[in-house]
């Protein structure tokens, strides 16, 4: 079963945006045996769009569109998609009333613009957009399918997650795909490649091992097809027992779960409180830990100190700790999680000081230099990484190693 | 002049890398007045890679490919290129010579498989790889330019910007691209497209508006193309002229620009500093300040406030208030945004409470009620927000709302 993926926009044809839903649609549909033949950008223009509807259709016998559904005079995409079935649109009700109470919660008006989103062509069936305004439009036209999403990400992914990815399993015969998750932390994908080359080499046919980086993590994902779906199952379980023991120290989950979500449920199951005291990753570790829902239940809080004197007069960091080792040293940041332990009354606490950059380093401590600690009931202990120039990628990386380490005290106390 | 970018890899299609390559091509392109008709990304498949050259070549006189030139099984790029112009391989000594000093230098063995990517067709004119060992290719062919270039992003890169875009501009007749970037906040896609909607319909020939929305921001893009270069810069001086009054309120800057770093421009240059006190936010506008490099010389820090007892103990919030009013009020957010300013003794402070959702609302205060204060040297004023349901989103409107209030004051003091 193959599919290709249509994008629409100028946007992304004078590179102003990345195409990112390509890659993340192509993901889905892959997990769900669907594989994607080609992905095609092309612009906001209506011949062009045509083209490449009729070019796809003689390849594939399914076609995700998206983009090009917004309100204003460039989205063409449904004049377009209008044209090519030859159909004229209707007003959908549904969509109507969906849309109109979006903005009357918002106490704003319902304009002229905003109701013709409801319109929709006769032929499709309406795919419900429940964050945003654009309906999506399923199509079964020339024997083959044909979805058009907006392209805004989270808009399409909910329509992905919740409407086509499973209406499509019911709509082709869709091969068994087994699929197993590995996060792995703090080694690099070559290492880890290296590490379990005997294993990769001698995985059983059907099988295949695919890495996807991401920044400070690495997943694994196992996946087998095949028919005797009894078998594949053991032989999964056989495989990842074997994998386990050789790489079980980077190991973090074998689920699809973030690091914040796994300290998350660790802290509640224990009914314990955390807090955090900040220097180079500026709320960042907060903010990862704030972003799951219910994170109130045993998030207390959190001081960022960019400064000596906010590092002593708040926090409570001695001046001669400071005046002596440098903000960025094991004293300060063990004094800093400690601080933050007490002044906000939490049994765990996680403190990060460093160098984030572009500037900033010197000899003895260069930029990416870092030091973590973690406060507990029984201990407090800090660490220190050299990570790289980039700034951006030394925040996250400083953030996801210390929720790490928080998780892994977490579940020996 | 208009050209295609072929991008070869299955890691692309089964959403294994976001094929960034594209974006940065074509915005080097547009640069250089050349436009992108399509962007095509294809597997390692010998017939589907011909198939895409043959489309392409229909459509436009440049074609630009990328990626399968490494030296493994899965690459066949270069083998699918010779069999499309019917020539054979031949080794270039100049390349030889190159690949040896790399591996030379690194001690490291110079294999079979090494040399061969010193084997390019005999039709090509060899592009140098300063950066890897993979030559690129430039056939000229059936009246097209075809360019063949490394996926590896840096030495893609390097062969562009060195050698393609310059004999590109030597080769074609390229006319200039013209953009200007409008940057807009709190108010949304359809309704400032209903507002300029006159002014849109003005545009003279050759003039493109375009929208790209982002979470709390959208971003507009008027591009020229065109013979008269002078003529159409004063054209797009005049028509920004006369956009501006329609929507100034929310323009926020006409570069390409974040809102931190223009709040981090404008303290800088007055000396001033900065903190916030968060509740709903969790760190994420200390975040979105201290991404700025250098953000520390105007940045003191935050107290991140998720719970009452901290707002109290902590930051200083009186107990009446928090108990009269809730945490999520317009009297709390002021308290918290004064009590910052004093604490973290700075000039300006941000503070910010709310419902983040996905639960939590009341009927008087459903979810995505945002209050967000701002405190000054002069004053201290407080807003009320209704955002939506969805928690990200919700933190990043609130945030990029919160950074754009301060700076309309600090464009004001």
């Amino acid at each position: 079963m193959q599919c290709e993926i249509i994008t629409i926009g100028d946007e992304i044809l004078i590179g102003q945006v990345v195409d990112t839903n390509s890659a993340w649609m192509a993901k889905e549909l892959n997990l769900a045996g669907i594989s994607v033949k080609q992905i095609t950008s092309v612009s906001d223009d209506k011949q062009h769009i045509m083209n490449a509807l009729n070019e796809a259709r003689t390849r594939v016998d399914l076609i995700l569109i998206t983009g090009g559904l917004g309100p204003t005079k460039d989205d063409i995409t449904k004049a377009t998609l209008c044209e090519y079935f030859n159909t004229t649109l209707v007003r959908n009700w549904d969509v109507f009333r969906e849309i109109k109470k979006v903005f009357d919660s918002r106490d704003l008006p319902y304009t002229d613009i905003n109701q013709k989103q409801a319109d929709v062509p006769v032929n499709c069936k309406v795919i419900m957009n429940t964050k945003g305004t654009a309906p999506g439009m399923w199509f079964e036209e020339f024997g083959k399918v044909f979805i058009s999403m907006p392209g805004v990400p989270h808009e399409m992914m909910a329509m992905m997650s919740n409407f086509v990815i499973p209406k499509l399993k019911e709509h082709f015969e869709t091969p068994y795909i087994l699929h197993q998750t590995i996060l792995v932390q703090g080694i690099g994908e070559s290492f880890l490649s290296e590490r379990i080359a005997s294993w990769e080499d001698a995985l059983p046919k059907g099988f295949k091992l695919a890495y996807l980086p991401a920044i400070g993590t690495l997943r694994l994902r196992l996946s087998a097809t095949g028919e005797d779906k009894t078998k594949q199952e053991k032989q999964m379980k056989d495989l990842i027992d074997k994998l386990t023991p050789i790489i079980s120290q980077y190991i973090y989950s074998y689920e699809d779960e973030t690091m914040e979500q796994i300290v998350g449920r660790l802290l509640k199951e224990k009914g314990m409180k955390l807090s955090t005291a900040e220097s180079c990753t500026g709320g960042y570790i907060a903010h990862r830990i704030t972003s799951v829902p219910g994170s109130s239940a045993y998030f207390e809080g959190s001081l960022i100190t960019y400064s000596y004197e906010i590092k002593e007069n708040i926090l409570g960091v001695k001046k001669e700790t400071l005046e002596q080792y440098g903000a960025v040293s094991e004293q300060v940041v063990l004094a800093m999680a400690e601080a933050a332990r007490e002044q906000f009354k939490t049994d765990y606490s996680i403190a990060a000081s460093g160098i984030a950059g572009p500037s900033g380093g010197t000899n003895e401590k260069p930029v990416g230099t870092v030091w973590i600690a973690i406060s507990t009931p029984h201990k407090t202990f800090a660490k220190r990484y050299q990570f790289g120039n980039d700034r951006e990628r030394n925040i996250i990386r400083t953030s996801i190693t210390a929720l790490n380490l928080l998780r892994v005290e977490l579940l020996k106390d």
